[in-house]
C-alpha cells in the first residue's frame, strides 16, 4: 500500500507540499483545494485508509495535534472560528483514501460549509434508532 | 458554568435525550436536528466551551470513542460512509457552546454536507501562509 497514494508520497517528500507540522508519526500540510486560507490537512505518515483501519494507539494522538494546529492558526490570525472535518469512505465525502483531518479556519458568515438537514424523525423512531445503535456498541 | 447549558443538562439527565453511549467522562446522544438518521453528538460531561479550553487528558480520549460510535453506526447499518464535524466558536459554525463532535452517517451522493472552496492561492502565497502558521506553532 502507499505506492500509489498521493498522501504517502507527500509525507515521504516525494511530492512537494506546503508543510505545517511533522513528528515521528504525523504530518500536516496546506490543502491545495482550500475552503479558506490556512486550510490544513493532518495525516498519519503510515498508510491507513480511514478511521476504521487506523489503530487505537495512533488515533488517541490525533485530537491533541489538531488542537495544537488550531491554536497556531488562531495565533497566526487565519480565522475567527475553526471547523474540523474528517470523512470516511466515498459516501462520507472522502476523496483521498488515506485518513486525513481537515482543519479549516472560518470567518463569521462565510457560508463555506453547508449542512442540509432531514426532517426530525418522530420521538418513537428516534428511540428505535438509538436502541439499534446501542445494541451495536 | 453549565447551569444554562443545554448539553450539561442533557448529560446530567435533566433534559431528556436519546442516549447512545455514556462513560465516566463522555456522553453521546442523537442530534435532534439530524443531517441523516443516526446523526450522533459526542460531548464531554464536564463543560468546556470548545477545543481551545478542553484539557489535553480529555481530548486524547475523544477520537477512540468517535471510532467506537462510527463502528456501531456501521454495524447497525445507518450509513455507507461517515463524516465527523467539530465546530469551534460562532464563526466556526458552533451553535451550542459546549464542545461537541457530530458523527454523521452518509449515503452515497446524499449532498448533505457542501464545501464551498476558494480559488487556490498562488504557490508563493501558499508558502507565506505555511510559514506564518509554522511560526505560530
Amino acid at each position: 500500500m502507499g505506492s500509489d497514494c498521493i498522501f504517502c508520497k507527500i509525507a515521504k517528500g516525494e511530492i512537494p507540499c506546503h508543510k505545517i507540522y511533522e513528528d515521528k508519526e504525523f504530518f500536516a500540510f496546506l490543502d491545495v483545494t482550500p475552503i479558506n486560507k490556512g486550510h490544513t490537512l493532518l495525516i498519519p505518515k503510515e498508510h491507513f485508509k480511514d478511521i476504521f483501519d487506523t489503530p487505537e494507539e495512533l488515533i488517541s494522538k490525533i485530537t491533541p495535534i489538531i488542537k495544537k494546529i488550531m491554536v497556531a492558526l488562531d495565533k497566526a490570525g487565519f480565522g475567527e472560528g475553526y471547523t474540523l472535518v474528517q470523512r470516511n469512505r466515498e459516501a462520507g465525502g472522502q476523496d483521498v483514501l488515506h485518513i486525513h483531518y481537515h482543519i479549516i479556519p472560518r470567518i463569521k458568515g462565510d457560508k463555506k460549509i453547508i449542512f442540509n438537514l432531514i426532517e426530525k424523525p418522530s420521538e418513537e423512531e428516534m428511540q428505535k434508532i438509538a436502541n439499534k445503535i446501542k445494541n451495536s456498541l
